[in-house]
């Protein structure tokens, strides 16, 4: 179906340009198109409430999840202080009464269903908003971490059903979604895409990999993604964020040799709109193909780690 | 104010009979009075949301935490695997083009604001609805998981604001909430309590500590809280979870000195309410005060760690 | 070269039985034939430290150690709190004066050089010395933990080459090594080995692993090692302790399809021998071969984790 | 007894001037006065086991360390993998058979008994042999990480126990230790402080605290410890590193209130003397005291973290 280009580094730069709003919001702003989820706009989004039916987008956070374990983004290692096994170990008290359990995670913030900060990417050593290196250190952002979002990221969501809308279980690696694929499909999709929406492309990669019953190159291997054409959608509308079920968000391998994670820089260091990675979209993509219905109230707070450069979190979509 | 009272464990026993819900909703259940947080009322709760105003309900999860790092409950540790340090450190290659930053945690589920699953407690040997102690193991949870929660939990949220109601900043350790003065809290607030809803319970004692600038004995030490009492009032009308501002939901030192934590044995073990314990109620209970309004659309959606005991969570509730 | 052979469970419960140790050093003794490395034989092996040379027998401990990061034991995570990095992001005030440093590391007990303690295998529900399941829990090893031995392990080295025995680069996966090839390669090499030696065992399998530069199944694939034929050759000789550069110490497959990890079985939970694995003998194999001295000073102690399963370290060989 | 003095910045940096030795081995050098740890001075040690008796230096390492748990540094955070109430959870099954145990940690690298590496401490933006920011990353250090030392750190060491040399239990906080003091210890001691040596300086503090059963402040705190003046004992005699009981080496408060460590300043960053820290001397110095030998063979091997600019150890002392 759709055919990924290539661009050299100057015409990257010139589409980070095109869609830069440095300074829009003011010099201290941290939100960039996160601003468009005014209360107004969540107000509105909650007459998408319809039927209270929820639908959790997070895969399950374990170790049995994408991350390859050769990097430092190893899958989440949930570990117990206390359980069920210790009080038969000591039965003869610990069988009356009250007693607890206890547990604790070790993982790397990005490994399962999360959100990118816009201080997740550098690019000519700049976060969003014209912020420079030192403004990230071992004390975590002191400036475009997640948690400058933390009572954000309610709203409207839509979907954008790549896979179904071409009739297709997923799209292949390597496929890139551009601007005229989302036009078109969210017009089938009888959805309008506007400011401060959370617009959710799925691709049916996670889906694919999970019925493989192997992960495989999930992380990092090349997949269907966003065209840095698709940017010229997506800002131009406002939308506050974008997330979809694969590892990069954007194709894989990348639209251009001398950028890396080229939508990224567009998106996260220029535009100012969020990245949300490893969503599990289907079961909402199935009840939307089952009534028609491609919009809905979306829920996706990250956590409040302190100075976080990404989020893990479990987004509830509601219709 | 309002005095606590003594228990044995027969009366303790006895409370937990009357609310027992096991085999209510099957054998299978792991949802109890979260059953009630139908679709239904889902759609309902909607309604609430009148303004679009947003409030995250979540301490700023770091180092800096309530725990004493004494126990195994140490405060969140976040870690960077890469930042802008890295950077400069590199500047004359990684000062241009994309680089990225990274980040890890290693925290206590329970070492900020959370949920308690309902296998976070045992008592006489039996989480809710009768499952024993194998079913929490190192694997974790595998019956009464946070995690069978995990596309629940939003819906109607409701403040009783005890301290403000009592027109004093904070109730005092050991003071203890019972069923009346949280019937007398809502009715001055004009709010009903119903089946399916999240109920805040406010008592200062979160602020008190704030304003010390020194935890101290936040955790496990004397605090304000649900007396035993108030399970007469939330468990009857159906409440799908309870929160507070506090460590510990209940009044410390416990109203029974035979059972240690006798509301959660109520609660979780025998009723299948949820527990949520330091909550920050107070931005949200300063607009309920000014606006009059103290039911909201809460989501509240736990982390999805496989067979996780609890979870940190940052609650939305909007207005 | 060796051939393996294949047992039924009758016949390893026969050998742990022949080899079993319990109550031969009293109802508490936790050090089972780490009691024969007495201060005599501590004192006579200082003897052959002749040279003063030394070598350390530990791998890197590392993102890129042996562990495919797909089960509990990932590599170990090394973070930095603090670094270099940082002093640049605030040169103005730390490129003055005193900095310093920091790390931390997540890391699983046994996934790099390592110690078995007694208590990291059950057989039949029991531990050396007839330690039920209720001396390990959550809180650690009651008994049998490797700290029990903290103050212990240094004494007489004693290195059986046998890949260079056989003068082969390496031993074949599922290739065993019995009781008469540990003979011939100790008379080869001009050894005798005694009470309270620790052996160490070199297949060569470590070396070819990096030299694949994959470490592909290195962790519980099929690898040469220990037949159950050795247990005869070590545990009337009284040895404290064996050591291999595999990851499990055994051949894999076992000898027997009915019992798992058999010659753990017999060492750890029957005699208290304790197991070393993961170990680079390749410099020290080198100089062995170079000298033709094949015995040595060994310092091998664990970490003071309490109540620890198993210990990283890094053991020096001194000659 | 023993006086404090105060040193200007100034005074500091001619300290350090005088006992700095970069350049003297090479400008590759990551060993510094290490370098004097010899095959030949190893071996002489070896003549140091006289009886076989052997002494763990270490403290246990877990969550009831010293650590406040208030910053990054928390207690050791050992976690259990797998242990017998899992056994006893499935007892059908696992009660048969062959059944494993394991576990993880978590913790900072200096804290616990630990050494400190020469790329710890950055002083006017330099460490050890004049390397830069550049060389110490969220990759951990590539100069003058303790990993360079591996293979090293076993030699003689010696014990001067300023606490029983005064006669008293403990020195008291603020308390320092200067070169005369040394001197005149190791000379009542029957020893000389030469090239290579590891010395250990047991002022009583470690003792003192665990008299008290509770850490207090001695993590950060006032504590006896080193004076500036003791370097001019430790640099010219070439001793290779220096070990305390207490948390920092030096004196608490700083005999400089212009450089903060300025002892750590001086060893680490300028005469390249590796320093050792919360060492538990207190068995050691007893036998010691009965048989009037201060001297024993010492080894104390760093773990093999790639990179680490710490590293926890469990030294054991030789007599």
């Amino acid at each position: 179906m759709i055919n990924r280009r290539e661009y050299t580094a100057d015409e990257v730069h010139g589409i980070a340009r095109r869609h830069r709003t440095w300074g829009r919001w003011g010099p201290d702003d941290e939100l960039g198109h996160v601003n468009h989820l005014t209360a107004d706009r969540i107000r509105a989004a909650a007459g998408l409430i319809r039927r209270g039916a929820t639908f959790s987008l997070a895969i399950p956070m374990d170790r049995d999840g994408p991350q390859s374990g050769r990097k430092a983004r190893v899958n989440p290692q949930h570990v117990m202080f206390r359980h069920g096994g210790d009080l038969l170990a000591d039965w003869e008290n610990a069988g009356r009464g009250m007693q607890s359990t206890d547990d604790a995670v070790y993982m790397a913030l990005q490994s399962a269903t999360q959100w990118d900060a816009f201080c997740h990417v550098f690019h000519d050593g700049r976060t969003y908003n014209d912020r420079g290196p030192e403004t990230v250190t071992s004390a975590g952002a002191l400036r475009n971490s997640i948690t400058a979002m933390a009572d954000r990221l309610v709203g409207r969501g839509v979907l954008l059903d790549l896979a179904r809308f071409h009739q297709r279980p997923y799209l292949d690696p390597g496929e890139a979604i551009q601007a005229e694929d989302l036009a078109a499909c969210a017009e089938a999709a009888g959805v309008e895409v506007g400011a401060g929406d959370i617009v959710l492309v799925r691709t049916g990669h996670l889906a694919r990999r999970r019925a493989q019953e192997a992960w495989g190159d999930f992380v990092a291997g090349p997949a269907p993604g966003l065209g840095l054409g698709a940017c010229d959608f997506l800002c131009p509308r406002g939308v506050a964020a974008v997330a979809t079920d694969t590892w990069g968000l954007e194709v894989i391998p990348f639209e251009s040799v001398d950028v890396r994670h080229p939508v990224h820089v567009v998106l996260l260091v220029n535009a100012g709109v969020l990245i949300g990675e490893i969503w599990d979209l289907d079961a909402l993509a199935a009840d939307c193909a089952a009534d028609g219905v491609y919009e809905f109230f979306l829920t996706a707070p990250p956590l409040t780690i302190t100075g976080a450069v990404g989020s893990p979190l479990n987004p509830i979509a509601i219709k």
